[in-house]
């Protein structure tokens, strides 16, 4: 469910009269998505995204977002391009939410990964990243290393009993995974802008090729392998939770195709996939645990991320994922 | 949100190599709708609406809708025309579901209703009516009079604590409103394929004219004036649950212009007005005590029909709407 701010029909038309996009055709929310509303949007210039920004958006971090997108597409990166009103600004006011326009992508973003599509989401990450390479504004990452103590800390302020209750033992081993993530964590490996959360949900394909990025709003300025190792926990990991080595191979070769991996890179696989993985279970625990019943965001379980966390803490080497 | 199926890439081409609509192109679910699953579906050979029939809806009553739609659109109504396969047949299967594919109606559904909008709904119902009229296939209204009774006893069904919990005293107001409608309601009054369900989100308008009339898979065959009386419920109350009789008059006016109301249909106005307020009341009612917290679906609040029915209640004849 992706639509959490309805706009009344006539302030989107007053919205609208601050753009060149012609006349109103359509306009219907999206189910996809779970951080910000979302709608299609037709005009007689085309097919456009709208995007209201919710509550977790800090709009302080939107022109870096919007200025990352605008700065991709430019050197030919498929992601949505913001649309600027007349006044030439693209972050605008809208039913009292930040809010703006992107083009359409075309493509379906795979319910099912086959290992066909590991390859070219490798690429279009490796792409990513040299395409933003000279895109200057920094984002700390909020979700990355220096996030996850708190984030523990916020999961396990009831003492850990919600934790315990979910799966016992949970809270103490992942205490006992971060503190061991955290004290192996690389900190002079290549850093640009990264996606940050290239789930397949965010990637659209086409005859089987990438044809859209999309959701830009986790983007941040972090190391580039810890992006790579986010992918390999997004869409390497069979239903039963087993890493498919096959598919992690494509993925890290199609990658390395675009944007070869230092050595140091490679020898921090492991534990960047541990730190993929326990900031996906943190969230998820956060929210499993502070989602209010009636909520109308589906919770997900945070334990297929613990199962990956326990794969990676015995990973020894890139070996591990098919290198 | 109205995506309760996912449908896996290959499932979905498995599917449109049944049809004659070239290559898929785009794929994305549509917030709007709580009883199916409804995605865009893009294709070389343009936009359409892909529906998967969830639970609420009996598959035996699936070739009753889709031929009333192909019925209507072939007589010039703006609704969605079901598309065959190449077999020549629109109902088929999707992911463990039944499954068809309409054409794409533009517009954009009302979020707030103005006046502007009331005559157009109103003439918009009167031409659904008379090009429906020759549509042979009968379907009772299972959500009909019939059925608001044992719709009462399953929301009272805990002894009517649930009920009073909501609102102090309204299982008994709603025992002795039902009574008393049913006891007047009129059964000779002209009858025939009506929506039952003729709600703004159901409606696009594009340039002030209605542009689509959507979701008819409550659709039924019982009285036009019924049908009538459901839409002065659904579009000429204020957010304050007070009537609009300015909208009702319109709207009525609207509808008139294309059937005019029989003497006896505009006596029956505030019976029928009565029946279609409770009708919503007493789903509502149902649906708030049954959906489980953490459910996807908003519940709506059902005093708000409770509220209107106690303004037809007071009602003395058509001169309470506005004729």
């Amino acid at each position: 469910m992706a639509v959490y701010t309805e706009v009344s029909d006539d302030a989107l038309r007053a919205f609208l009269a601050d753009y060149d996009l012609g006349d109103l055709v359509a306009f219907r929310g999206i189910a996809e998505g779970v951080e910000n509303s979302n709608y299609n949007l037709r005009t007689t210039s085309g097919d456009f995204i709208l995007t209201l920004y919710e509550k977790r958006v800090d709009p302080a971090d939107l022109p870096y977002f919007l200025g990352l997108m605008q700065h991709l597409a430019a050197r030919g990166v498929s992601c949505p391009r913001p649309v600027p009103g007349r006044d030439g600004s693209a972050l605008r006011m809208l039913a009292g939410r930040h809010a703006a326009i992107t083009t359409f992508l075309p493509g379906v973003w795979p319910r099912t990964v086959r290992l066909g599509h590991c390859g070219p989401v490798g690429e279009a990450l490796g792409a990513l990243h040299l395409a933003g390479a000279d895109y200057a504004t920094e984002r700390p990452n909020a979700l990355g290393p220096e996030g996850w103590a708190p984030l523990l800390a916020g999961a396990l302020a009831d003492g850990g009993a919600a934790a315990e209750a979910l799966a016992p033992g949970l809270g103490p081993e992942l205490r006992d995974a971060l503190a061991r993530i955290l004290d192996a964590w690389p900190e002079r490996l290549p850093r640009g802008q990264i996606h940050a959360d290239l789930f397949p949900d965010n990637v659209f394909f086409l005859d089987g090729r990438v044809s859209g990025l999309i959701d830009f709003y986790f983007a941040a300025t972090d190391l580039y392998a810890y992006d790579v190792a986010v992918c390999l926990n997004a869409w390497c990991f069979e239903p039963d939770v087993s890493l498919n080595v096959t598919k992690a191979r494509a993925l890290l070769h199609g990658y390395m195709a675009r944007r070869p991996l230092a050595p140091a890179e490679l020898a921090a696989l492991p534990v960047l996939a541990q730190g993929a993985a326990i900031r996906f279970a943190l969230t998820r625990l956060y929210d499993w645990i502070n989602t209010p019943p009636g909520a109308l965001v589906t919770r997900k379980d945070p334990r297929d991320y613990v199962r990956r966390l326990r794969f990676h803490l015995a990973a020894k080497d890139a070996g591990a994922y098919g290198l």
